[in-house]
């Protein structure tokens, strides 16, 4: 199965990435430029994005970049940094790096950046790639 | 200012927690033990809870557990471990655990638990707490 | 084979842990309370012991203890924080709690404390339990 | 005081560091490249170095990197994946990226790569920036 095939059985039929408005930009084996535009309802009691926008948005950045080599992948640890706050209107994008790969192991570094090129938050996950295929 | 009363503070007029349905349970300096029921807008395209929901409720727990001792913390790294898959219709509930707390900084564990009692996600937390008080 | 036979392979003729002079104590499958007095060579320039030593510590224990449950077990991701100073002296223990274990994944965490019964590093690890048996 | 200055203070008198054979090649503000040859008593059982020796490394690489901006920093969290296995005579070179640097956090990432340019470990770290200079 084509990557693209692949993300669009992970992403259709997906209600909350349809409640988070998540659009996908550009995509592979590997990376994934998902994009976000935040809106009142996202923010918390400081008017500022609540950490699990932010959080949502890299975490299927990661689930979408790892399962596009063609083998299931499930989550082993992610971890987050919000380094800057984020305000309704701000459109957010995700940059994914794999920086390794092995048999059973992949891990990434998801950026999250507004529009204008600054970096919000530092994402890191390791997922267990499964025998099965897509 | 009061636990309850700084956790009102953050808490009303949050959107995202109030879209998210996120009740209080019982808190105090250090803990919070909140609740969510899974509903069907939560899901991914697997019919499971997406990761972001797991994470914002203990994302939620920790600043509202930190920030409960009277002094405005923020968030330096939270890393989460899902465990166990969540289904429409589960309970989930927070368990938080200072671990550690000194004059910057204080360390969370989160145990994120279903209805059942089963753990699904193992979340931590580590908050930079600011000198300025609520 | 049984769980102190595993460890006995791991420990026997591993030149680092005979350097640290880590002390087994007790030990189980996901267990392992690992016993470590510092000396003068692990300080670093600020006369407290150097994080690597404490981690080495805490990583010898989570090894020990996924290891012990017959399978062989590689780490996926540690993290640690140091939470109070270590000094010359002091005399270091493991305390491992298997928080998930499930057919491909287990996690730790691993608190270090000293002879006060203070806890000094705050340490997380997942591993990846490979089909292969000890 | 210059950045060479604050590493100067930190790693002289620092006997781990001699111990580990720690070699200083490149470094300034918020970067370091640090260089360490694998010694056998550096091997745990299986004849691969142990985790605790690469965390070292990447842990002096992250503390010489921030604390050369002229504050004193400590570290809240630091987190490490061993990608490939690392062997008795390889050459660890560390390579820091400041990911992101705030009034009171910074947050770096070290990749740790042998003679053949391979990434053996992928590190993370945040540090609290006191106020007190150097």
């Amino acid at each position: 199965m084509a990557p693209s095939e692949i993300i669009d059985k992970m992403y259709n039929n997906d209600p909350f990435s349809q409640w988070l408005g998540i659009e996908r930009v550009e995509e592979g084996p590997g990376f994934c430029l998902l994009r976000l535009k935040v809106r009142a309802e996202m923010l918390n009691g400081f008017s500022i994005a609540h950490g699990g926008i932010t959080y949502s948005l890299a975490d299927s950045a990661l689930a979408f970049a790892s399962n596009a080599h063609g083998r299931k992948c499930v989550s082993v640890e992610t971890s987050i940094s919000h380094v800057q706050p984020v305000m309704e209107g701000d459109v957010l994008t995700t940059h994914v790096e794999e920086v390794s790969l092995s048999g059973r192991i992949g891990i990434y570094h998801v950026t999250v950046k507004n529009q204008h090129d600054v970096d919000v938050a530092i994402f890191k996950g390791s997922v267990y790639r499964r025998s099965e295929k897509w």
